[in-house]
C-alpha cells in the first residue's frame, strides 16, 4: 500500500481533537477504559442501494505503524492554548511518546458490497487509542470507499467493455490519484494509466499518446506515422487533434502501412465530440479498411451515466477511458463515513455500557454495542444482511429495517461480515494480492439482485438491525430523552 | 512541502502516455527538440470569475527531484505490449536512468489571483522532459489551485469571522487532506485542524472534542466538567450532542465554575441544526450568563453559500470550521487545468514554430508561443491582464478578449506574473515563507474589483490577448483550416 511510501511518521496525521480528547481520557484516568468504535455510513454514494468497501487493508496498515516519533512529540510539546500556555502537559507527551496500538480491529475486506449502518472497522482497545485514529480511518476509508464504488458503478455501464482509469492528472494529489488507482481498480477497472500505481500495485498499465504529439509534427498523417514506427505493434491513435473522422482515416492508412510490414493496427481513441456518432463513423472507416478488430476507446469527462446512454445508443465504443470523473468520485466526492462510539466499560471485567448518539435525524442516531453483520445468501444470491450485537448472533432471519418494518431473510446460508484484522495491535491477516480483493468484489456484485445495482430506480437490499439489537437501540433513545426532561441544571 | 516526505521516487507519477510519447520522440531522434508547454485552465471554477494559483511551489520541488531510479527503470523494463514483447528498448530506458531535468521554469506564484488561459507554469526545453513532466504537474497544480480558490470564497463569505480548515477526514488520500491544508491556508483560513499539515507546513492546529467525547460519560455536564478540568483555558465545548440548547447552558454553568476558579470559558461549537437560530439562541444564553465574549464557532457541511446565508440572517457565528465542501471542493471537484504545446524548434538555433490545439469550442484552442501575462494596475488595483508572446510586450494597454472586442486597459502601472523558478533545471528562487504566499493571496485579492470577488453573478475582470498575438493565433486557426480542405489523403 501507499502508506509504506510516505518516509514521514504519521501519527499526527489526525484531528487536533482527538488529541486533546486524548489528553482529557488521560488526566481522568480514562485513557486506558475499553472502549468500541464503529465506522460506518449513512447513504450510499452516487444515488446508489451500495457501496464496494475499501481502504480497510490500507487502515490496517496505518494502524500497524502507528507511533509517535520524536520531532512528533516535539511538535506537540510546542503547541500552546489560548493562554499561551502549552496545551498539553509532559506526561501526556510521554504517554504518546510510548504509545504502542494494541486494540482489536475487525473489517469488512477491501472489495465487499456493503450497505448503510454496516460497520466496516470496528475498533475495540483502550479509549485513548481508538480515538486517536478515528481521523485517519476515515480518510483511508472513506476515500477508497467512494472510488471503488464509482468504478464498479463505471464497470457495471461498461458491460462487457472494459474501463481504464486515467485520472491521475485531476485527481486530488499525488496519492489522491494513486489510492484512486487502486481502488478503481478493486472496483473493476482493467488497467491505469497511472504508472507509479503500475509499479507499486501491479495494476496493468495503459496508453498511447496526446494531442501534443500530433502537435509536435507538421501534420497528423506524419504524426501516427512517426508513431507506428516507434510502437508498430502498440499503434492506438487519438485522431482527434484536427478533424476527428479525417483523423480515422489517416489511422487507417498507417494501418495499412503497418500490415505491409507485418504488423497490426490495435485501434483508435475518440476524445471530444459527439463519441456516439463519431464511434460509429469510425467502425464505418476502420470496417471499410479492413480493421474490423481495431478497438475504439473513448475518453472526455465520462461517467456510468455516460456511458450508459452511449451504450444505448448504439456507440461502437468497447474500451473506455474514465478519468476526472473516477478519480475525483465528481458527481460526489465525499462518502458521509462516521466513526462512532458504540460500547464503554472501564475494564476488562466490567459489562459493557452500550452508547449512542442521538440526533433529530433517526438517520444519523448510531446503533449501540459492538456488532457484527450477518449476510444471509439463498441459492447464491445475497438476500440481506442482518447487523446485530457482536456475540448475539440472531435466531433466525428476522430483522427490523430502517422504517420500522420487521423483516424475514430466507436463507440457506450465511457468513459473517467483519474479520479479525488485529489481535492486541497486531496484524492476524497478511495483505492479500489485489487481484484477489478484486475478484472477491466482482463475484459478490454478482451474487447482488440486479435491481441493487441498476443504475435506474435502484432497489435497496433488505438490511436491518437484529430484533434484540432494535430493541436495545429503541430502550436508549427513549432513555436519553426521558433524562433529557428530568434532568434540570445545577 | 509534502514531496519530501514520500520516501519514493516519483519519477512515474506521470501518465503511461508520456512515457510511450517519450519513447517516440526518441525514436525519432525529436527527444532533445526544443518545446515550450504552458499549464492552463479555461474556465474558473465555482461559477466564480477567478482562481487562486496554489501548487507551483509542489511542481518546482517535484521537477527538482525528478530522477528514474534503478526500480523504476526495472518496472519499466518489465513492461510489454500488445504482443508480449517489451514495450520499451534497452536505449530509451538507459535515456530514462540518465535523464536530468534541464528545462528553464517560469511560474505564476502560489497566491496569485489568475483568470482563464494565462500561463500559471511555462516550461521550456528537450521536449521529453517537457512531455514526461504534464501529468505530475497538472496532478499538483490542479488539485491546489481548486483549493487555494474555494479557501479565498470560503473566507470572503466570512467576511471579519475566521475560517477553520476541518476537511482531513473526508480528503481524498493522505495528502489530498495535507495539500488541501496547505493550498486552504495559502487561500485565506486561519488554521487548521490537521495536525501533520501544522507540523510540516507551520499552520496554526485547532480543535476541541467531539461528540464521542460526551458519550463517553453518564451525562453532558460531567462530560464537559472532565473537559474543563483538562483544558481549564481552552474550553470550547461541543454543545449538540443530544439539546443544543440545553448543551450551551451546560456549558454556561461550567463556565461559570471555569471564572470561579480564575479560568475562562472560550466557546462553543454548533454541528447541527438550524444554525442561524441556534447561534442567535446560544448567543443569547452566554450574554445572559455573562459571557459576551464566548465565541461561537459553526461546522456542519459549510461553504461559501451556506455561510454568507446564515451571515445575511444575522446569525451569531464568528468563527467558520469548514471541512468536507473545502477539502474535495465539494461542487466542483476538479479543475479542468490543461498542459499544452505552444512552440517548438529543431534546436536552439532555429526560430520557433508555433502550435496551437484545435477545437470546435473556441475556448478550447490553444494560444501559440511561448508567453507572459502582463498585469495591469491604477491607483493601485487591478484593471486587467494581457497575455502576450514572451519578448514582445504589449505596446499598449489594447488587448482583445475572448468574444474578439478590442479593449484598452488604462493603468498607471504594471507587472510580468511568470517568473522564473528554474533555469537549465537549477532552482533559482527558493521556497518563500508560507504566511508571505499567504499575505500574497490576502493582498492581491484586495486590489481586484469587488465584482469580480462577487459570490453573486460576479463580473469577468477583462483579460485578453495581446493584439499581435491574436492576430497570429487566427492567422494559425485559418491555415490549419485551409491545410485540412487542401489536403487529401496518400
Amino acid at each position: 500500500m501507499t502508506l509504506q511510501h510516505f518516509g514521514q511518521s504519521l501519527a499526527l496525521l489526525t484531528d487536533l481533537y482527538q488529541l486533546t480528547m486524548g489528553y482529557g481520557y488521560w488526566k481522568q484516568g480514562m485513557a486506558r477504559q475499553s472502549a468500541v468504535f464503529h465506522l460506518t455510513f449513512r447513504k450510499p454514494p452516487f444515488g446508489g442501494q451500495y457501496a464496494v468497501a475499501c481502504g480497510a487493508e490500507s487502515a490496517v496498515e496505518y494502524l500497524s505503524r502507528l507511533q509517535f516519533d520524536p520531532s512528533d512529540v516535539d511538535y506537540l510539546a510546542s503547541l500552546t492554548g489560548a493562554d499561551g500556555k502549552p496545551l498539553f502537559e509532559p506526561g501526556y507527551l510521554e504517554e504518546l511518546a510510548r504509545l504502542e496500538f494494541t486494540c482489536d480491529v475487525d473489517v469488512i475486506p477491501d472489495g465487499t458490497p456493503v450497505f448503510p449502518h454496516e460497520p466496516l472497522i470496528r475498533v475495540s482497545g483502550p479509549l485513548l487509542q481508538a480515538q486517536l485514529v478515528e481521523t485517519p480511518l476515515l480518510n483511508l476509508v472513506n476515500f477508497q470507499t467512494l472510488v471503488a464504488t464509482k468504478a464498479a458503478r463505471v464497470c457495471r455501464a461498461a458491460g462487457s467493455g472494459s474501463v481504464l482509469e486515467f485520472g491521475l492528472r485531476r485527481a486530488q494529489g499525488i496519492d489522491g490519484g494513486l489510492s484512486a488507482s487502486r481502488a478503481a481498480f478493486v472496483g473493476g477497472c482493467a488497467a491505469t494509466s497511472n504508472v507509479l500505481a503500475g509499479k507499486l500495485f501491479g495494476i496493468p498499465v495503459r496508453g498511447t499518446h496526446a494531442h501534443s504529439w500530433v502537435m509536435a509534427f507538421d501534420d497528423e498523417l506524419e504524426a501516427f506515422r512517426a508513431y507506428a514506427e516507434a510502437m508498430p505493434n502498440n499503434s492506438l491513435f487519438l485522431v482527434d487533434t484536427y478533424d476527428t473522422l479525417e483523423g480515422v482515416r489517416k489511422a487507417a492508412a498507417i494501418g495499412q502501412e503497418l500490415r505491409a510490414n507485418g504488423h497490426r493496427l490495435l485501434g483508435i481513441r475518440l476524445d471530444s465530440g459527439d463519441l456516439g456518432d463519431l464511434s460509429r463513423g469510425a467502425r464505418r472507416i476502420l470496417d471499410e479498411a479492413g480493421f474490423p478488430d481495431a478497438t475504439i476507446v473513448a475518453s472526455n469527462d465520462l461517467d456510468e451515466h455516460s456511458i450508459d446512454r452511449l451504450l444505448s445508443e448504439q456507440a461502437a465504443i468497447t474500451v473506455w477511458g474514465v478519468g476526472t470523473k473516477l478519480a475525483t468520485c465528481y458527481d460526489q466526492p465525499a462518502l458521509g463515513g462516521v466513526y462512532k462510539l458504540a460500547a464503554i466499560r472501564v475494564d476488562e471485567s466490567s459489562p459493557w455500557r452500550p452508547a449512542i448518539k442521538l440526533s433529530e435525524q433517526p438517520i444519523k442516531t448510531s446503533n449501540p454495542t459492538p456488532q457484527q453483520v450477518r449476510r444471509v445468501f439463498r441459492d447464491g444470491l445475497i438476500v440481506g444482511d442482518i447487523i446485530h450485537t457482536h456475540g448475539a448472533p440472531p435466531v433466525d432471519g428476522t430483522c427490523v429495517l430502517a422504517n420500522g418494518a420487521h423483516h424475514f431473510l430466507e436463507g440457506d446460508d450465511a457468513v459473517d461480515l467483519l474479520q479479525p484484522a488485529m489481535r492486541a495491535g497486531r496484524v492476524v491477516s497478511p495483505p492479500e494480492p489485489l487481484t484477489a480483493t478484486r475478484d472477491r468484489c466482482r463475484r459478490l456484485l454478482q451474487q447482488l439482485p440486479a435491481e441493487v445495482l441498476s443504475l435506474h430506480d435502484p432497489a435497496p437490499l433488505p438490511v436491518g438491525l437484529a430484533p434484540s439489537l432494535h430493541e436495545l437501540k429503541q430502550r436508549l433513545i427513549q432513555q436519553s430523552e426521558s433524562d433529557k426532561t428530568q434532568q434540570d441544571l445545577p
